[in-house]
């Protein structure tokens, strides 16, 4: 396994603190699922009346974890619930044996907090391909059902790390007719997905009362904009799960038309996907793609992702070369609608191209200066419509091939 | 532009012994168009009643060269052609200036040859962005003109070159109703596109003597199971252009039925193809993604594409880990249909994974020991239907972030 990785230089520079949700408890332990020395499990108990929306990944050979979430979402339900958490071991790619440790995990969970096995979510990260040893996490739920306690959020952060060099957190208190309402978060990922230690996850929670359809339209909605929007290498995990729990305990009900509510919700959920970017594997520079003037935003997202996930931008990045021939390249293979003579491209304020050839204000020493920072934003403009986007990405770096290529040995 | 690379641990003992292919003739100079002390410009004549057909980018941002080819390609023609190729500079991304430039070149080769200049093809690679200073090229054209020969075609091959460590070439000669026919083709590129230094070119001749349908229709169908099956890094040139000429010096004509013809072409391209894979940036492992029970042809190249260009799957072969968890991320992410529960991989003749779980088979020591192999094979079986596919690549190493990083610096 390696000695673990230094702490990204892109990482905040501490945890934030984060408010209490009422009708959450957290509580974590050492299952020895596969790590040594420090927690890999991490129990959330939800409170009767909780709703609960996910988002989940669309790959063809998704994790029997992801499979039983996905059945479970939906419906309002007056019982609790529980979301239980294993690092160590993605339990991805395990057959017949995966579905059977899903379901001791989930059975034993709601025997002993008193919901209904409907009710209790589970992800796994870690390892694909080796049986999950269930019996260690059921082994440890009298513990944990022991100690669940409403501070417990920045240690269930830390139970769910894999190869991530932080934990990440988020949080939002707004007024909505004069009362507090919470929204906290927390995220795992390390690359879109992390070398054998698959999976982004992310579990948000507020305390505000919603229904299930409100909640789920609007994780699904922001998701676009957020979590769909980051990318690190281009590879999708097979377990890629957010959860999103409502207890209502704040008394304050909130409906589908609250901005408010919906803009911190947003705020909370790209505060996080802008965390996992920061701890790419091997990043050394946060990257922001933004995209004018294509043909829709479908298209704009599509010109922007190529731009993003292309290795030769990104390994240009790591180099601070301002080499802004391969976001020509990058938009011409996108497939997206694009007319080369009248593509503008600027990296910070400078523009590189206009209209198809090299900006009459090309300055190549301030276009060094600029890659500099450790803040990239490339504009790129198609000239064709009103689409934008907006994606989030990182450099290609040496240090992303040690990790990746030296992993397992 | 730094020291040139080491030669590519993956290339070929030496360059072929091409054979001569009637009405070709070539010259090469030093027109200085960026590099100095080595040819940059490759001139071919082409005999009267020679046919052509081609192969181009679909990039939006294709360049200049590739929209004039285009244009030009089709239709059965008498009089003589010529292909004029620069190194150094891809007059891509040119705007006017660069259409211009093609216009100079092609009336210059055309006047000094006596062909019209709609039978005269050109192609540039090199730098993006950055004028094309053609007049130096034309400034070579009598020196050029006066030094055609027949035998020229490995001079060709190094002339062509921008970061490329070797120079390609390959040939088939094979008997048809008693007589000779020669196929001989030289090609450029490292990395699908290398990096400023754009572009993927190949120029094939042969002496049959072919209807230009004929040859269009056999070189697009062959293009889609030989350039179109490899990938360095997944990127895209803005000049990629597969150039096919026929003069009919042989006196013998080939036909659409013609399998024997249409086979040695096959072996041609695909043997260049396999070079270029094989200059790949950094690379040291020539990599075959073999994909089978796929639902159709078209699903097994959308899977093979996908394991191909993942770099979790490129980084793990260059460090000689045999990391099947990754290919089953690769075929879940790919888009095309799969069943977890049938897939089965292989890498070489070892079973890693069987329907859906690990392999009984798996033997971790040995599975290591193939992983050192310069040549590995990848089998993935969807156990949904009959389509099929083979793509090849290499893998992804400091070496390749190393040329890509440091390279306008």
């Amino acid at each position: 396994m390696g000695k673990p990785a230094p702490v990204s230089p892109l990482a905040p520079a501490a945890f934030p603190d984060l408010p209490e949700i009422g009708g959450v408890r957290f509580a974590t332990a050492q299952a020895g699922v596969r790590y040594k020395g420090r927690t890999d499990v991490m129990l959330v108990s939800l409170a009767p009346g909780t709703t609960m929306a996910g988002v989940f990944t669309r790959s063809a050979t998704r994790s029997a974890a992801v499979l039983d979430c996905q059945a479970k979402i939906g419906g309002d339900s007056a019982p609790g619930a529980a979301i239980l958490v294993n690092s160590g071991n993605a339990n991805a790619f395990t057959g017949r044996r995966g579905v059977a440790s899903v379901e001791a995990v989930t059975a034993a969970v709601a025997e002993r907090l008193g919901v209904p096995a409907g009710r209790v979510f589970t992800s796994s990260t870690g390892v694909i391909g080796e049986p999950l040893p269930h019996e260690r996490i059921t082994a440890c739920l009298d513990d944990l059902a022991g100690r669940l306690a409403p501070g417990g959020i920045a240690d269930a952060a830390r139970a769910i790390m894999t190869t991530d060099t932080f934990p990440k957190g988020a949080s939002e208190t707004i007024a909505i007719d004069g009362q507090s309402v919470r929204i906290a978060g927390i995220a795992k990922g390390s690359g879109m997905i992390a070398p054998d230690m698959a999976t982004m996850l992310v579990y948000i929670f507020t305390d505000a009362a919603m229904e299930q359809a409100v909640l789920q339209d609007m994780v699904s909605a922001l998701n676009c904009s957020t979590f769909n929007c980051i990318t690190v290498d281009s590879d999708t995990s097979t377990s890629d799960t957010l959860l999103l729990a409502a207890t209502g305990a704040s008394g304050v009900r909130v409906t589908g038309t609250n901005v408010g509510f919906m803009e911190a919700l947003r705020r909370v959920m790209l505060d996080l996907a802008h965390q996992v970017v920061r701890d790419g594997e091997g990043a050394t520079k946060f990257v922001e793609i933004s995209v004018t003037g294509a043909a829709s935003d479908a298209e704009a997202h599509i010109h922007a992702k190529s731009i993003a996930n292309s290795p030769l931008i990104k390994t240009a990045i790591a180099g601070e070369d301002p080499n802004w021939g391969r976001v020509v390249m990058a938009v011409g293979k996108s497939g997206a609608q694009a007319d080369r003579d009248r593509l503008s491209i600027w990296f910070g304020d400078l523009e590189m191209a206009r209209e198809g050839e090299i900006s009459p204000m090309h300055d190549e020493a301030r276009a060094a200066a600029y890659m500099k920072n450790q803040t990239i934003v490339i504009h790129v403009d198609l000239g064709l419509g009103g689409g934008t986007a907006r994606v989030w990405t990182c450099d290609l770096t040496h240090g992303y091939i040690e990790i990746n290529a030296d992993y397992r040995s």
